[in-house]
């Protein structure tokens, strides 16, 4: 699959972080969450974005402004990092890009991570930002969920928890390749084993462990949104790269929540590795995904 | 010394990265990068200031874009890091505030790093930079250099350097807790040896070997500007800590600019650890040196 040489450079830096985890199996967490942040490298500076530090339900968060958004429009984004590194920062770019093309703001969560916080933590703090942006009087159907790997998790597995709690749904949820089976059954994570430069079973197993603190079921409905009903379901909108092991999660939650009425639109981007919109700005895969997510959300 | 609870972060995040060292002395320079770069998270986003990723002369550069600012005049930043860590991304809140409270622009370069390149590559990329600008159309006297740690080395030895070239003169040079003895004759290096919490003799002479890379005397007039002779320089404001084991760099730089009839400012500030104003938006102590710096910086 030719692949732009831009978009290589996130397979590079993920076989980086692969090559030291082998090479130093005795990194602690707090160097892996430094390493991983390093996720905010391949994204270029989204240009004419504004930020502001703040606390939106008493959880820790980078607003990303571009000028001339829509200040009553907002993103609730959910960084990737399997529940346990990864942070609002390593996601300023990703999401300030995504909230630009969509013309609206984002409120980017540095939510409590594993292991120190196991689930359901991190649904906890998706569900007191909500609520504050609701307080705030941003309508419901003006607020929508993103995230990325595990941070996509939670960006469906919160709106699954604010249908719970029979709190108004946001208007539209985007996932960026999702990590959403806690008991790891997807196929992929075989047969793309050999192209995904970056995640596997063990790290996957590691994670998982770390979030559900051996407490809580891999089947949990809200910890893993593929045994969950998405009946009502806001639309949705899903991409994955065709390299990544994780392309199971994508295409099983879009055939899940379309066979239950939900609006779903799958792209699966051939050649990518895992949350390619980290490449936003830098890579055309990237951009042209910004691209069809704009249309598509424009569309609603 | 009382300081404020917010500037103890600061403190504290130096001390994690004392222990992350002292307890695994395998950590690799790409380990070290990637925590260094926590180094962007005490400071607050600055607000009102966009972002741009560019290339000027040739270097990695982010420019920071306060709203309003004064678009004719431009900071280059270099950030610290012992000439060998740090990066323009983990620095960007910090020359972001410094360009906000100064009215101006800011063009933060990544320059090349030791060990892969020891000196002269980071002066030479401050030189391209700088020539850059100029052809762009920035006159000198608009034009400021600035920087922290081994990066207020660079924008006084850069400025040495165009001096050198015949160049002419940045309107003014602002540095940060400068490291700029590379023979470590400093007698604060023993006197706030306990109060510093991550700058001490020996991390000092790994990164000075890194940098002269075997080749050059730490006595080089362009590697360790208090060699230097500062007769033409422009006006300087140096500020340091008074906790850090680095401010007798600040007083000898002070003293001999001063000696030789350059504008010199000097502010040590009581407590505070080496580049404080990494703090800025977020410590009283970092915004209020903002504060003294601005009036200065509109009082030449």
């Amino acid at each position: 699959m030719a692949i732009s040489k831009e978009a290589d450079s996130l397979r590079a830096l993920y076989q980086s972080w692969t090559d030291q985890m082998v090479a130093n199996p005795g990194l602690t967490i707090a160097n892996l969450r430094s390493m991983f942040d390093e996720w905010g490298q391949p994204a270029l500076e989204p240009e004419n974005v504004t930020y502001k530090s703040d606390h939106v339900g008493g959880v820790e968060a980078i607003w990303a402004l571009p000028v001339g958004a829509d200040a009553k429009r907002v993103i609730v984004y959910t960084h990737g990092g399997g529940f346990a590194v990864g942070s609002a920062d390593s996601h300023r770019k990703m999401a300030g890009h995504l909230a630009k093309v969509l013309g609206v703001t984002a409120c980017i969560l540095h939510y409590r991570r594993a292991p120190e916080h196991p689930f359901p933590a991190q649904i906890e703090d998706a569900v007191a930002a909500y609520k504050a942006l609701l307080a705030q009087g941003f309508e419901a159907r003006n607020i929508l969920t993103a995230g990325d790997s595990a941070g996509g998790n939670l960006a469906i597995a919160s709106v699954l928890k604010f249908r719970d709690l029979g709190l108004p749904l946001p208007g539209a949820v985007i996932a960026y390749s999702p990590w959403l089976d806690m008991a790891l059954r997807g196929k992929t994570l075989e047969t793309n084993a050999a192209t995904d430069a970056l995640v596997g079973k063990p790290i996957l197993e590691a994670m998982a462990g770390m979030f559900l603190g051996g407490a809580t079921d891999p089947l949990n409905p809200l910890a893993n949104p593929l045994e969950n009903d998405f009946t009502g379901f806001p639309p949705l909108y899903i991409t994955c790269g065709g390299a990544e092991t994780l392309q199971s999660d994508s295409e099983s939650l879009a055939a899940k929540a379309k066979s239950q009425g939900v609006n779903v639109a799958l792209s699966v981007v051939p050649g990518m590795q895992h949350v390619f919109p980290a490449l936003s700005g830098r890579a055309p895969e990237a951009d042209q995904e910004l691209a069809r997510i704009a249309a598509w959300y424009r569309a609603l």
